[in-house]
């Protein structure tokens, strides 16, 4: 009886845009297959307008994965629009997101525009790009600082140009939990073709409310959520797709369920970590170093006497590997490659030839080898 | 008009325990003299009864800091408290936290005991600490699971024993928001002698909602909140200080203070993480490195407009220093020290020198050395 929460993962959009962690085309696709695999409803793939390569990375994401929808970015300018359209010609499902600046703050200093002009900008938007997919999502920038009930005209009037999904995110991460759901509720309320359109959150962690903003969003009503992997994106990024995933697995009594596989979840924080060289914190949520380990006696015998007192989750149920599986001299490249794939690392055959070389010197001098030293043994 | 929270920092003991991150006493006064400069109001400064190593480092900070209240942690064991307050002798301001589990399973699972016994203990324990100082802590282990009325019945009589605070902490960063701000209101609402302590708030990051739930406490009349920098500490750590104080800061609207001064985060953080040797991630909230980065094309357009398009915190609030400074071979070794202190790092005269050498070398080749030069040449 939970009601379906649809999970947009924009780690190759949001995310890559981040300095340092661009992607090639053949990595890009690499990363999306594995999406597919974890179980993400919504991909979003690029900005095809941006460069010739966001162009090809879109094109070749929607040729590789089959099952969930590619999501192609454009701002509600027709040139975009029909970029993202051109890229998307090979999607089994294929989605256009296009939008523009709601709050006054960007309408006046970004837009020199005007809260009418801005209207009718996005409705223009949306009917383009509804002539190359069925699939409209529209964002109203920086909605978390809009006037609500400007919100309110524009997302009717989006959704009755042909929007199937609106967006509404809290673009500088300034929003409190209350007051964002308070946000979605009062669009739940107050907008009378909202039911004809999924409502979408979008949040930024600049003061580390990310994920709480994005579940008072679902517990209010939207129903699907952007997030990346490992909270990849902007400044200090956006909500973490593994974060929302397991606050809503563990707490199985406010009724929502999503389509990821979380055994996955670790194996893709690690390569996605590793393609965009992003180290993830030893205390970051769920996909941390030290997320399930107990350091203080005191934890560590609690733990002990009974894994409940100090655990909310099972380790397994996101993927990270039991560790009691060591690698010796004695193993085999097939056991390498495949205790390497478990930590989210793959790898050619020339590549894997050469880690092997550099396994055998470890395990010779160390005899046991763990999934710690394997991972310092690829860095 | 604004309510005071105080901020209760346990960096050396929350955070210090986690494997790696352990410090010399002498590493810890260092960290403790920052702490008192950044305007914490409480330093937990160790767990005398668990190691000599402990007992020094609370005796030394005990001694070092004058404006902070120094606190010692204890179990609710005689032995434990004993320690404690031999420890805080020559403190200022010292305080004793003391405590035990409070929810059924840490009651039945881990102490093998029952609601009776426990709370006979906790209130011996606490008039024990009374002995040593007037202001004693007393922790409920557990409370995001344990039993709202046991709770209350356990608040109202360590209250009554003599705690000045009392500390719900959500030890498993189990707790959503609203469900940790309705306890802390629960706790208000139904102890009678409420209005003669401070009820406390420590929460884990376990599902990525530390910094909410600390929120949703303060907004439910907690006034002292454990945090520590970075959010270090067990498994996926603490609440993190810097967000909490910015969430804050940029939400006057609340009308909470604290007595931080933000421009010191930046630093303190970087010495910490450093000391620690506990990186931060780059999409850190507040102090990562990309935290004010604004990497799009969309993004940097609109911050040149107008930095209030996408920016909600002026990083210098913060303290990240100015990049305009840039050190070239010219640059004495003043400039260089003073340079690195604004990173938060601090050596002594020898290392300072061997820095310096190296710093020669680099700006030869280099012509110009920014902060990410610096930074990179330290490690």
């Amino acid at each position: 009886m939970s009601q379906r929460v649809y999970i947009f993962d924009t780690t190759l959009r949001d995310g890559e845009q981040v300095p340092g962690c661009q992607l090639t085309t053949e990595e890009k696709v690499v990363v999306a297959k594995e999406l597919e695999r974890l179980g993400v409803d919504i991909i979003e793939a690029g900005f095809p307008v941006s460069s010739p390569g966001d162009f090809r990375s879109v094109v070749e994401i929607a040729k590789a994965v089959s099952k969930p929808t590619v999501c192609a970015l454009s701002r509600a300018k027709l040139d975009d629009i029909d970029a993202a359209g051109e890229a998307l010609k090979h999607a089994k499902h294929g989605r256009i997101h296009t939008g523009i600046g709601s709050s006054d703050i960007h309408i006046r200093n970004k837009f020199n525009s005007t809260r009418n002009q801005i209207l009718e900008q996005a409705i223009s938007a949306v009917k383009h790009a509804r002539n190359y997919v069925d699939d409209v999502e529209f964002y109203a920038e920086d909605a978390g600082r809009a006037d609500l009930d400007f919100l309110c005209r524009l997302t009717e009037a989006v959704i009755r140009a042909g929007a199937t999904v609106v967006n509404i995110p809290d673009t500088t991460g300034y929003c409190l939990p209350d007051e964002y759901g308070r946000k979605i509720k009062y669009i739940y309320d107050n907008v009378p073709n909202v039911d004809k359109a999924t409502i979408s959150i979008h949040c930024h962690n600049d003061l580390g409310l990310a994920t709480a903003n994005s579940l008072a969003g679902i517990m209010n009503g939207a129903r699907q959520v952007e997030v990346t992997m490992n909270g990849i994106g902007e400044r200090a990024g956006n909500t973490s797709l593994e974060e929302v995933v397991m606050a809503l697995k563990v707490h199985k009594e406010l009724g929502y369920e999503t389509g990821i596989d979380t055994t996955r979840l670790f194996p893709v924080s690690n390569l996605v970590s590793q393609m965009m060289r992003m180290p993830v914190q030893a205390n970051k949520a769920i996909v941390g170093r030290n997320a399930f380990a107990h350091s203080s006696g005191i934890h560590q015998d609690g733990f002990l006497k009974h894994a409940e007192n100090y655990e909310i989750i099972n380790p397994h149920d996101v993927g990270v590997p039991k560790s009691s599986i060591i690698l010796t001299a004695r193993s085999g490249r097939h056991a390498l490659k495949h205790r390497l794939e478990l930590l989210g690392y793959r790898y050619d055959k020339p590549t894997l030839d050469g880690i092997y070389k550099r396994f055998l010197d470890l395990a010779d001098v160390k005899k046991e080898v763990n999934d710690k030293d394997l991972m310092e043994l690829v860095r």
